[in-house]
């Protein structure tokens, strides 16, 4: 027999209560084994996703016994294959992968990954595009198939300037839907601009309120993707006209939204809310592989993220609070082989 | 010419500001005279419907210039018509009325209306059960029409002791839908079960989110009807399973919904609104006018509604205040003729 193309032991992050970033440690553990329908994958990089800052919470829509290593996707080498047709497929495979409801996260060296949950890269992303390809780019992809499927020709788009709500503004202009992003500062304001952003508020200002309303009303938006909650939710809601909805697809303020009943009763305004994983669980198989292939075709252009920083392992705590520092200039990745060669 | 069957002079309640009971006098003015397809309606009885002291507080959904005669609807008499098919038609018929968003109420002796808001009243039906015959029966009607057409078996139905509340479990028990209903005294326990409530929690007891939970749980209810609004709604997101949608439709508690991000992403749960007038407006006037037949042959039965006390004009702020006071008990009427012979 050859020799094993990966060691017996790894480093791993691993998270011992949902209080954050200080809970998280540096493990070294055994090298897990796949077993049938999984696969092994070398892990080339991780970013920091704000559904991994919910998930080390105890905010995510899922909470998994302890000690467990978070990261909710990543990419990577597949370096052994259990039983399966798919996973034997995918042995030596460059890949996109996401951790499921159940197991380890992708922080670490190595990480086993249900065959089903893991993406074949095209040989044009990169490791460190394709470590970015699913969670922001599929959410982005699936914000603005609602808004078509609903025939909406304007959305509103708030914490804008972040990696995931710039894909949605560039999707947007892409398809030919208006999007009124929303950002926090003037910075923010020139950003989206130079991608070409046709509209684009700052809730800092004074007359904020009163700019989104009369941009709502002006192109009629009725759908606003909400990533902030609590009160943003509600100048939403206020600024369109009657019969529309927010759709909250996270919770960056940590706050409940206070939803006043005359505007749902007298105004027919709604709340609800969007999760990528129930999304794709809509679809079979092969539509999320469309899917996929779609968003991997556009992850060069509409679809990118920026980099900002990459740390090693042994920094998660300190990546994670470089991250929260300022969420706006670029993702932070996990890179666990950062002495090795550059990644390609 | 004949003499006019109706004075010159008439009694009405007028509001000169949107702050509730306190801003209602009594005031002499001229009848009226009907206009193109209007009809002018000697009152008979008008009920004190929540809608009523929503829109006295400035929280309906529209207000109207002050001052003006509130008052959402009544029953009477049409002694004078207008110009129009539809408002000659009506000259001397037994009708239901409701006002609109514009113009004055129906706590006056006379009341001048649309000819196209009055429904002539079927000859079994007394003018006092008339008089409430729109607001409430119809909003049971329509929102049991929208449990059918969701495909819910089940629902949960908060007030569930107001007259509104009674209507949508009696009305839901006739059309085979399972009815939760939630009350806030043990003696309302005992009233629903006389009706035949098969459950009736008491959102005063300890263990009632359990019990709630319970019941949601075991019969899937994924359709929540609230007319109060604040905590109570976020108690029908946290007791119902994924999927689940609370439709408000009144604001008892007079207090917003804090609605978390978690619930509606993870858990794809929603909030929305429902106004009778709204609904109303979705369907055409042979659309309706069916409905209202159908809802008139069940005002004897499941949509009935008990008086508990009648007062004349002079009293209305003391009518509002006993309203107030017990709102589980019977309706409250306001019956401008108190003095005159007994109402049929």
């Amino acid at each position: 027999m050859s020799a094993k193309p990966f060691p017996d032991r790894m480093k791993a992050v691993v998270l011992d209560s949902y209080t954050g970033a200080q809970a998280l440690r540096l493990e070294e553990r055994p090298v897990p084994k796949p077993g049938q329908d999984q696969v092994l994958v070398k892990v080339a990089a991780s970013p920091i996703n704000p559904s991994d800052l919910s998930f080390i919470h105890g905010l995510y829509g899922f909470q998994k016994p302890l000690p467990v290593v978070p990261g909710m996707e990543g990419s990577g080498t597949v370096v052994a294959a259990g039983s399966g047709l798919m996973a034997r497929y995918l042995q030596g495979k460059r890949v996109a992968c996401v951790s499921q409801s159940r197991g380890d996260g992708v922080w670490a060296e190595y990480a086993l990954i249900a065959s089903n949950s893991v993406l074949p890269l095209d040989s044009s992303v990169s490791l460190e595009q394709g470590a970015m390809s699913v969670v922001n780019p599929l959410t982005a992809v699936a914000l603005l198939t609602i808004a078509e499927q609903g025939g909406h020709k304007a959305i509103v788009n708030t914490a804008a300037a972040g990696a995931l709500g710039q894909m949605i503004n560039r999707l947007g202009l892409s398809q030919g839907i208006r999007v009124i992003n929303i950002v926090r500062r003037e910075a923010q304001v020139d950003l989206l601009k130079q991608q070409g952003a046709t509209d684009v508020l700052n809730s800092s200002s004074s007359d904020f309120a009163q700019q989104l309303r009369d941009l709502c009303h002006q192109y009629r938006v009725r759908l606003a993707f909400d990533a902030i909650s609590g009160p943003m939710t509600v100048q939403l809601l206020d600024a369109m006209p009657p019969h529309s909805r927010v759709t909250i697809y996270g919770g960056f303020s940590l706050e409940a939204a206070p939803v006043w009943p005359g505007q749902v009763i007298f105004e027919d305004k709604a709340v609800d809310g969007f999760w990528l994983s129930a999304w794709m669980g809509e679809h079979n198989l092969l539509q999320n592989l469309l899917i996929w292939r779609r968003a991997q075709k556009l992850l060069p252009t509409v679809l990118r993220s920026e980099i900002r920083a990459r740390y090693p392992l042994e920094a998660a705590a300190k990546a994670l609070a470089d991250y929260q520092d300022t969420m706006t200039g670029g993702k932070v990745l996990l890179v666990p082989a950062a002495e090795d060669p550059p990644l390609e």
